[in-house]
């Protein structure tokens, strides 16, 4: 798994908790993760396909979440990010070698190694699927200590207060 | 997840059914399931320190199952081949960038992001430990067609005809 999905879920739920006018750029998400900004910049990019965020144009620009927190799950981001294949990928060995059968109907059944290993991929996903954005944020705000939600709120608010000044 | 995981379960099957007297060299597997002899040797020497093979000196030399299939999951395989680390990397985010709280005692708990990802890997994982060897050898048998069985246990058994001829 890369490690851009650790970067993803930090930054959804960091969006999920945006005030209403408020959008963050690439460049800040990356400098508040402290995480490389070009590689968050693509994970951020593959988000924006998924329909995960949306990237917000004019002056306070930058990206938001596209849907409610709730709409979003961990899996959503996991896939959008990784990619939707299977981490085992059969590569029908059964049907080489000596022993194979060309031909043979019994090949259009999955391969019984296969199926067991998508079973638990199944499993995995079902996992990821039932927590959503807006768990991990309600789970964060009753864990995190308050100084640290303070220090990020302040933080962010002052990403917009420092664009004026630039203006 | 490495290709070598598919080769690894496919050759603890048939190590599974072989007859009591007989071992299978690693080249040998390899050319039974057309894989690269030696990928699919460094998987098996893997599979040897998981202690899930074991490897058989002299003329009848060769791998055979160190345990009853029964007492092998398919989880054991994959962990000896791919490793028995989480696919999910805890970076520690929160603990940089503008927000953090060094030195703080909240940091003691694994990060809530954390733990939904390796929480759904525990239930891939506990899929994955459910099934044996000994279970796929069975569906196996109730599934392959029986043609294909009897061309593979033949070929498993001039292994050794063509040993014979060799000394």
């Amino acid at each position: 798994m890369s490690d851009a999905v650790e970067w993803s879920i930090h930054c959804c739920t960091v969006l999920a908790a945006l005030p209403e006018d408020q959008a963050l750029p690439a460049a800040r998400l990356a400098e508040f993760h402290d995480v490389p900004p070009a590689y968050l910049a693509k994970a951020l990019q593959a988000l924006a396909t998924a329909e995960i965020v949306e990237s917000r144009p004019g002056p306070h620009c930058g990206y938001r979440l596209a849907r409610p927190p709730a709409d979003i799950s961990v899996l959503d981001i996991v896939l959008a990010v990784d990619g939707d294949g299977t981490a085992f990928r059969c590569s029908e060995i059964r049907q080489r070698g000596p022993a194979a059968s060309p031909g043979s109907s019994a090949y259009r059944r999955p391969c019984g190694i296969a199926r067991v290993m998508w079973r638990a991929e199944d499993a995995w996903r079902a996992e990821l699927s039932a927590v959503t954005v807006g768990d991990i944020v309600t789970e964060l705000f009753a864990t995190v200590p308050p100084e640290q939600l303070v220090r990020g709120a302040e933080w962010i608010q002052q990403v917009d207060v420092r664009r004026r000044s630039r203006t």
